[in-house]
C-alpha cells in the first residue's frame, strides 16, 4: 500500500511549512505510518502545472510527474485551504489535470483511477469544509476513484474568527479520531481494491 | 419598506421557540425594527406547505398565504439550520415552491419578486454557513431576487463541536456587526428599487 | 445482494408514474435484474416522513420503516428530480434523517451503514446533475455510506430546454452504459464490503 | 457606466479565439453595446496572475492592473468555462485574489466593491451552469458585490453531449433573451447605486 498527498496550499517554497493545509496531511501521514502505510507529501503550488485538461500540456508542464505518482499510489489524499468557503485554485488546477482521466478508459470502459482511493483533507480559518468535500468528492469520484466512508479530515474555526490550524495548542481529540478512522476506512478499502479490482462493464 | 423573515427549522410548534434560526432571525427583525422596518417572522414548519412547483397545489396547500407575504413585503430573509452543511429539507421545500415565479412574467419579461430584495440567515452546530448562502442565493437570484452585498448572517461554531447559538452567552460583536451591515445593505438596495423598478426588457 | 432505490420525486399518488427520476429508477433496476440483483423502488413522497434529524420522530412518522429497508440494503439508490439546480427538498428530508446515523455508532465508531454502498439517480428539464451528486455524495459519505467510482447515473436536456426524460423516444446509449457502469461497480463494491466489513477504529 | 468580463477560459494566446466563453462574453458585450456601455473582456490566462489573498503579491505578479480595471467598472462580467461541473481554477485563482477586499474596508465597513454589480457568464459542454452561478454569486458577493435578478447568460448541452458552445449554427433565442435581460438589469442596478451609493454602517 502506498499514498500520495497533494497540498493545495496557496504558499510554495520555505512558505509551505506555514501551511496549515499541510499541517493536516502531516497528521494524516503520520497516522498511516502506524499502519505501516507510506504517504509521500507534495506541495503542488511548488511545481508549474499549466492550465488544461489533458494528461500533459507541453514542455515544462510538471503535471505528467504528478500525474505518475497518482497513479503509483493506491491511495490519493487531496488537501486544500478554503478560502471564501471554496476550495482553493491550485486544488482545482489539479482536478482538471485529472479530467483528462476520463479520455482513457479501457476496452472495459475503466479509467486509470479505477480500484484507487480518495480522500480530502480541508483546513480553513472558518467555514467552508462539508461544500469543500463535496466538489472535490463529485469531481474525484467523476474521474474514477472510489471512496470510504467519512472520507474527510477537516478543521475549521468558528465563524468569522481567524485561529489558524497550525497555531493550535493542540490537536483536538475529534480531529485525530476523525483523522485515524478516515485513513482506516481508507486503507480497508484500497486493499480490498487492490485484491479484486473492477471488472468494468461492456 | 416591510421585510417577512422565514424560518426554515426542522422544529415547530412551542419548540420553535429553542430554535437558534429563529434566535439570528429575532437579532435581525431587531436591527431593522431600530431602523424602523417592520420585519414579520413566520416559521415554515408550523405551516402545511405541500411539495410541488406551482403557486398553488391545492385545497389545504398553505404556500399561497406565504407567498402572499413574500410579494407584499420589499425585503424577504429566508433563514435555515444546517444539517450536514446544507440547507433543510423545509427551506427547499419553499424555494421550490417559489420557482412558479419563473413563469409568472409580465409582457417585459419581470417575475413578480423583480424589485424584492432577498437575504440569508444561516445558523449551525459547525459548517456549511457559506454552501448555504451559495445555493440560497442561486435559487433566490433566479426567481427573481436582488442581492445587496453581504447578504448573509450567519454563526456555526469551531469543526465537530456542538454548541447552540442560540445557548451563546452573547452575540459575538462581529456576528452582530455582520447583522447591521446586512440591514443596512438590503434597506438602501430596498428603497432604491422600490422607488425606480427594473425596466425589463423587450 | 439486494438494493433499495427511493424515489425523491415531488409527485405522489398515481402522478409518480410521470415522474423521470422514476423512469430513471426503474432503468437502474433493470440493470441490476439483469445481475440478479432484486432492486425495490420506493416514491419517498407516499409516506409521512417527519422533518427531523432523529430515527424516529413519533407516531404516525414514516421513516422508521424506509429507515429498516435502507439498512436491510447493500446498495442505496438515492433518486431525486433536480428544481433549480439542485436536490428536491423530499430527497433532503431523507438525507437529514439520516444525519441520526452520526450518533448510531457502534464500539469501533462505525454507523449502521457502513459497509452499505451508495449511489445517485439525478434527473431534470436542464442542468444541475453534478451539483446535485454532489451534494449527495458529501451527504451520504458523512453518514457512513461507500462510494464506487461512477456513482450517479443522470439525465439532463440543454439549457433552458423543458423536454423531460421520461418522454424521450429511447433512453440515449451513452446514459445506458453509464448506468451499466454505475450498477457493475456499486454490486462489485457492495460484494467485497459484505465479505470484508471495515474493521473500524479505536 | 462601464463594464469589464473576465474570461476565465484555460487557454490563453490564440487559442483563446476558440473559447466559447469568450463567445458568450461578445455576446454580452454587443449587448451592453447596444445601451451604449463599453464593456472590455479581458482573458485572465493572458496574465501572470500569482496564487495568494492579497491586491499585490510581488513584482511581476499582473494581478493589481486587473484589480485597478475592476475597481474602475461599474459593473463586472466573471465568465468561465465549466469543468467537472465546476467553475475553471483561473477563475477560483482570480476569486482568490479579491478577497483581498474583505479586508480594504472604509471606516463606513465598506468593501472598494460596494456600489458595483456583478454577473457571471458560464458554458460548457454539458452541465454545471447553476451550481457555477452559486459558488461565483456567493464569493462574489462575499466580496461586496451587488446581484441585479437572473445575474446569469449561460449554456450547457444536453447531458453527455460535446457539442461547443461557439460552434452552435445560431445563438438559440432563450439564450439571448436571457442575455438581454442579464444586461438590463445590471445597467440598471449599477445606475441606481453610482447615483446612491450604499451608505454603509456604524
Amino acid at each position: 500500500m502506498k499514498a500520495i498527498a497533494l497540498n493545495a496550499t496557496l504558499k510554495s517554497g520555505p512558505d509551505r511549512s506555514k501551511s496549515s493545509t499541510g499541517h493536516m496531511l502531516d497528521l494524516i501521514a503520520a497516522a498511516m505510518k502506524k499502519e505501516d502505510v507510506d504517504c509521500e507529501i507534495l506541495t503542488l503550488a511548488d511545481y508549474d502545472i499549466w492550465p488544461g485538461v489533458t494528461s500533459g500540456e507541453g514542455d515544462g508542464d510538471e503535471w505528467p510527474m504528478i500525474r505518475e505518482k497518482i497513479l503509483a499510489a493506491d491511495i490519493l489524499i487531496l488537501g486544500t485551504p478554503i478560502w471564501l468557503g471554496q476550495p482553493s485554485s491550485v486544488c482545482k488546477r489539479a482536478l482538471e489535470r485529472m479530467d483528462a482521466f476520463l479520455g482513457e478508459t479501457d476496452d472495459r470502459g475503466r479509467m486509470p483511477t479505477y480500484g484507487r482511493v480518495a480522500a480530502v483533507a480541508a483546513v480553513g480559518n472558518e467555514d467552508g469544509a462539508h461544500h469543500v468535500s463535496a466538489e472535490l468528492y463529485q469531481a474525484l469520484n467523476d474521474v474514477g476513484f472510489s471512496l470510504a466512508p467519512n472520507a474527510i479530515a477537516y478543521w475549521v474555526g468558528e465563524a468569522m474568527k481567524s485561529t489558524d490550524f497550525i497555531d493550535l495548542p493542540e490537536t483536538p481529540k475529534k480531529v485525530q479520531s476523525t483523522i485515524d478512522m478516515m485513513v482506516a476506512n481508507a486503507l480497508h478499502l484500497a486493499r480490498l481494491l487492490a485484491r479484486d479490482p473492477y471488472p468494468g462493464s461492456r
